[in-house]
């Protein structure tokens, strides 16, 4: 029987012993009982996304997921976040993430990101998209509040270039610096660029109204994280089946857009804490039935985590554990459910950790395990043992039928 | 919190099912009750240093276990007991391991150690240095007793050449061979030295008064082990971090120093049986105060498993465990201990084998684990699973806080 797969990511699950948590992490004292139901009838592991001990990047970790190794395909965040923002990108494209941001008359940064604007980004960037800087065709497009990625086409474009971004406030917006020597000219079109853009922020309609508002303004772009968009191997290409993703996150978006999945609209997802997990299952679980594949990432215990608030990110697992009756109550016989995180996030750093995060695999098929509930020390002694990120995709492909043989 | 590494390396750790300890493993059979509480308060797993079933070298072992890949850095210990005996190297440099030895006047070996010579040979180092045959500067150092380092500078010199070492009593002491046509050089180097040495030895007033003392004479030079310093990326450089290593044996000793460990003294650290592991620990606890990462590296499992006594092993890791009291009772919450082997050396063998050495890491941060005891087949339950060597330090570098993230 050829089967479905539904894989849920859930963005910085894993996590380390909290003591305001009695020594649990937030998974242990969440209120799970989906989840321990479905790790109970099916079996857990843990997934090192990278190798173990390697901190991993949402974007490299995804990467992983997807099946992709990271190490070839990824040289920065920039083409995928591009191509969150809706940016079509060709192998070879040069991109960076941007801020809106805002400097002082005497040229250092106020605010990292322009008061949080949310209006009139995209006026100010349809007045920056479309120069031509030294035969490079640059592009330029907004995102949501302050963000806006840069894209540039042409020949001999290199992404090895430092940051057109102080990262902190008080500081002078640095110009980008090529690396490498064959980075020189990237760096100088990004150079023109930012000076063109200053240019055309200074007295920009948006920028009076949000003087006449006392709102500081966008006076100046922060791009940062440039990367080549790879030649990659599409997802559909390669296993001749028809993918989708369910994600608020412009990364993540970009991620599964350049992998080529089909992004899913669902209203009350935003990518943030207050998103509306049981409209992401309901929205999966209906995707079910036009795609083979159905990815829905949720952000939220990241962010409770990046916090370093543990107690919010037990709240947060217990909603998406909720959220998972949708998927529970109208399991079909021909899914498999794969349930995992891109990255462990501890509350204690506050940052992403090599710690490898729990796995959990549903479905008709799979080998039932000894485990009966879902953490990060229950999956340590599951049956998928410890596995890496890229193994993630073949594994649920062949439970699901779909794969073919190496070999005769 | 950034923490700081406490690793503890016990040579030969692990091992085989014994019939003299009823079946059970010297670990298993040793009294352990330190080892015991942090396996019971820590997680525990398997390492393959190198992958499972290849029998590691102690060389090639620290080298994984130090984040290397021996596949890349390795060409042969000579480089690294030169670095032991504190030659200094440079990347290119090809050396290799020697003994002094006794040829009978047949020109037969007689003794491969030279009856354990301990007094003259820096003498006789001195009047084999700083030759140069063929445009090659020859370098030529004492170790402890029969032990001595030869190392060559120059262009084009190429590591694979076989032994000029018989290994077998009576056999005569063959030419080294180059094993590609690109070492016919280095070896004719290494030939001429050996030829050259001879004449040096012959009546070279150390072995004069050996004669008188009915001693067998150093009269000949026995080099093996040939490989290249690689070019290695110091951990300081890659991690941004101080280490230090307490280790007797020379061998280990060179491989601290070329992978940029300072190598701290203690009074009573022998590398023996004899060692002092008391002190060692005191040690590597004050250093804790200076360093990030401290390694200590224990010989003696390794000598009782060569020796083939399992009650001796048995005795051994005893000690070892009595020695981290002294880490138990000055535990700070900033540390991780991580504690394993560099291969299994089974008494049954007498020799390296393939099998995992088992793994124990303590510290606030690591996911206890349902292992309340630390072996073997314990730790093959245990919450790290199944790692190999090369994982190791980004894992407690990780574990520690001080690693920087792939991706964003």
């Amino acid at each position: 029987m050829k089967r479905r797969v539904l894989l849920v990511v859930c963005d910085g699950l894993g996590d380390r012993p909290i003591d305001e948590l009695s020594g649990q992490t937030p998974l242990q004292a969440a209120s799970k009982k989906n989840l321990d139901w479905f790790a109970d009838r099916g079996a857990t592991g843990l997934l090192d996304l990278i190798s173990p001990g390697i901190r991993p990047g949402s974007d490299t970790a995804h990467l992983a997921l997807f099946g992709y190794d990271p190490f070839t395909v990824y040289t920065g965040r920039g083409p995928f976040e591009a191509a969150g923002v809706g940016m079509e990108m060709r192998p070879g494209d040069v991109a960076l993430r941007c801020n809106f941001a805002t400097v002082g008359e005497d040229g250092l940064l106020v605010d990292r990101r322009a008061g949080r604007i949310k209006e009139g980004t995209d006026q100010i960037a349809r007045d920056l998209d479309g120069m031509v800087l030294e035969d490079v065709r640059v592009r330029f497009k907004e995102g949501t509040e302050h963000r806006a990625a840069l894209m540039l086409r042409g020949d001999g474009l290199d992404p090895r270039i430092t940051d057109g971004d102080p990262h902190d406030i008080g500081a002078p917006v640095p110009p980008v610096r090529a690396t490498v020597p064959e980075a020189e000219r990237t760096a100088s079109v990004v150079n023109e660029f930012m000076a063109r853009a200053k240019d055309v922020l200074a007295d920009h309609p948006v920028n009076l109204d949000r003087a006449r508002q006392d709102l500081p303004p966008a006076n100046v772009i922060l791009p940062r994280g440039a990367g080549r968009f790879p030649d990659i191997p599409l997802l559909g290409d390669r296993w001749g089946l028809r993918f989708a993703a369910i994600a608020g996150v412009t990364l993540i978006r970009g991620i599964c857009r350049s992998v080529g999945m089909e992004l899913l609209e669902v209203r009350g997802a935003t990518g943030g804490l207050d998103t509306d997990m049981k409209a992401k299952m309901e929205a999966a679980v209906k995707a079910l039935n036009e795609y083979d594949v159905v990815v829905v990432h949720v952000k939220a215990p990241d962010i409770a985590a990046h916090d370093g608030q543990p107690k919010l990110k037990v709240e947060v697992i217990g909603r998406i554990d909720d959220s998972l009756s949708v998927v529970r109550q109208s399991f079909k016989e021909d899914w498999i459910l794969g349930l995992t995180a891109d990255h462990s996030t501890p509350c204690e750093t506050g940052d992403h950790s090599g710690d490898p995060v729990p796995l959990l695999v549903y479905g008709a098929g799979v080998r039932r395990d000894q485990t009966t509930t879902f953490d990060e020390s229950a999956a340590a002694a599951g049956g998928w043992g410890r596995l890496r990120g890229v193994d993630l995709m073949p594994l649920l492909l062949d439970l699901a039928n779909r794969t073919t043989k190496f070999g005769a």
